[in-house]
């Protein structure tokens, strides 16, 4: 399956100018929903599709889909899609997406290219707001694909300033009609970059994705009594943030013990902290933390989840803080499917690339798209996992390697 | 040495006028050096002093003094002086201050009645700034008054909005000519709120400072690496905030070991934390503490910035981050001098109420003005402890019986 690296890289070049930063550090881009540079990337990925000759449709949430019927298809049969998403995080890299949705569209110019007979239509697709920087907390547009989300809930959605999200589509003329629905895809495939160096250190091509980990965010209120760091004896204070430091600890040893089994590949990590008064010389009243827990085994989040309010009853009684636990974010680990994860191994030793298999411990729109239908997600190789900045890099070589694998993994899927 | 409950009432009530906040929850003002309620409290002093018949002097920073010349006395010998300050934290109580002021001009005003002869004349005295809330870290007047800072120094000193001391000084009609030498001064007594619960729960009248706690306040930088919380496995994170809570918990064991002699007075607190870039999906790359160090021990002191500085090697070592420690206030303990604290003593015995010896916690001018002269700080009780809030609140009783303790002990100094 030859792609052409060439087209792709022009592709990627091209659509990296939308939203350009200029930046010492390397390549970055600033690509918000309904912004400008929104606009004018999806506009490039419609012409694209179009010049290929793909039906081009538009939902109402945004998302974009372009349909092959390659020669010898049956039209009503259900569609293998591809793709991944064009937003980016503010200063983020020209990889993260872009790879994936014109990955989809190089695969399809391939397949044509060779004439290949299959009989099944390909979609290729893009999401929008995966990195939900301005209207959602992210993969926004697979999660109305997926069902989990209406479109009346995702339309009402609104940014900092007040605007809605269905007037931020209109604007940039992306509110189109209809829904697509994953669950009519016979199976999905996206690439995308690894954020992490696994590949890198194992010097593979291609990283085959197991599972997506679950992922819950809790977020803890801890209240003590804020007092004068001077006249208040260490016997007399109910010091908010020594509590806090406890419970961090404990979930970090709790974490440790999890992965001390070599196999194990759960994360903790309290990752905001906030303290009140907040001066030096008042002990801390309250302590609020933002605890991210994530495993390919629901088993571990639960016991995370568990061990951090072991703890918080632990300081409770100790030393006399009370603790709330809110959890208001609980995606579960999505395993990827038997036959796209065949798909691609088969694919793989077609094109005499070495793959490895690896769990994602970022979430991807492959996420949502997996509790609907077969899915599986295929990594490239970060140059030192950098991601979200614009130092953000994978080889040209490597995305056309990847690509060559996505390519014959969908001409496997679509036979 | 009878004193009149009513006329110190009222003076304390009608200086609470100046800058009183509306408050269902007791007797508030904002009093802000520079500021009108700051302008009109300082005229009602200087009125009153006036009033007496003491000669009133204002310095270069703005503090003021009514000397009185008793009878019999030489004018030309050493004074003894007494007083406090007439600012507030913003929404602070009515007695942290004004109690002190007010309470030594009824001591003079006592004695003159009496007809008492005293050697020695008596200065009424009122500090700029104790508060530090607009132009300082606080005992700004004394701290000029004491030679540690310039008076060109403290007319730089400017506010969040850019106003300097001396021109907010000069606004109010209080920026004077020369300064209050506190060397010259023969003994200082200082008499203020205790802000703790010591008195109250011994029942006691008033307490005798044995010495005033040193304070250091140590600031510590964490710098780890911000990585994704999702992709970056256990074993390859450099975390910020587990290492911060390994110091901060390292600290409070070395406080709770010095306070395990139950003689001993150490508190150590960690009352600011702010972690980069405090995202929940983020491990924290970086992380700032604030630390405040106190004891009336300078070896506790040490011993615990030491207890710091190994915790932070520890991290260092085991985790991998870099911490950086900055110390850049350090005011050793300050004690009391062994004359004020017997005429104190005596005093308390002379007018028939208990006191009781303790040390003070937090830091008051008498701790600028032990450095050059002989001083002595007495406490009256603090309902609850609570202060700097409109419910402070001291008896009217208590606060009478706190400045007979003062005058016999003024009487006795200036004899």
């Amino acid at each position: 399956m030859r792609v052409s690296e060439e087209r792709l890289r022009s592709s990627i070049r091209r659509n990296a100018e939308y939203g350009q930063i200029v930046s010492d550090d390397g390549n970055g881009r600033t690509v918000l929903t309904g912004s400008e540079a929104n606009r004018n990337a999806r506009d490039e990925l419609v012409s694209q599709l179009r010049s290929v000759g793909l039906e081009v449709s538009i939902d109402a949430v945004g998302n974009i889909v372009g349909r092959w019927y390659p020669p010898g298809c049956d039209p009503d049969t259900k569609p293998v899609a591809s793709g991944s998403h064009l937003d980016s995080v503010p200063e983020g890299g020209i990889f993260d997406g872009p790879l994936g949705v014109y990955a989809a569209l190089e695969a399809v110019r391939s397949l044509k290219e060779q004439g290949v007979e299959l009989s099944r239509p390909i979609d290729v697709v893009c999401f929008t707001e995966e990195e939900g920087q301005r209207f959602s907390n992210g993969l926004l547009g697979s999660s109305v694909a997926a069902g989990m989300i209406s479109v009346a809930e995702a339309h009402a959605l609104e940014d900092e300033s007040g605007t809605r999200f269905d007037d931020a589509l209109e604007e940039i003329g992306y509110l189109g009609t209809g829904q697509v629905n994953a669950a009519d895809w016979d199976s999905w495939l996206e690439l995308h970059i690894e954020q992490g160096t696994t590949l890198q250190s194992k010097n593979a091509a291609a990283g085959i994705v197991t599972a997506i980990t679950g992922i819950t965010h809790c977020y803890l209120e801890i209240e003590g009594e804020a007092d004068h760091a001077g006249s208040t004896p260490m016997s007399e204070r109910t010091d908010a943030m020594t509590a806090a430091s406890e419970i961090i600890l404990e979930l970090e040893d709790a974490a440790n013990d999890i992965v001390s089994d070599e196999s194990a590949s759960a994360v903790a990590t309290v990752g905001s902290v906030s303290a009140t008064p907040n001066a030096t010389n008042v002990i801390p009243g309250s302590v609020s933390l933002g605890v991210d827990i994530r495993d390919i085994e629901g088993a571990s989040i639960a016991t995370l989840v568990e061990a951090l309010s072991r703890a918080a009853r632990s300081v409770e009684r100790e030393r006399g803080v009370e603790v709330s636990i809110a959890r208001p974010y609980d995606v579960p680990p999505a395993p990827m499917a038997e036959r796209c994860k065949a798909a691609l191994t088969a694919a793989g030793r077609e094109v005499g690339l070495e793959t490895i298999h690896m769990h994602s411990g970022a979430a991807h729109d492959t996420m949502q798209v997996a509790s609907v239908t077969d899915a599986g997600l295929l990594f490239a190789p970060s140059r030192d996992g950098i991601s979200h900045n614009p130092r953000e890099w994978t080889d040209w070589s490597d995305c056309a390697d990847a690509t060559a694998i996505l390519t014959a993994a969908l001409a496997t899927l679509a036979e």
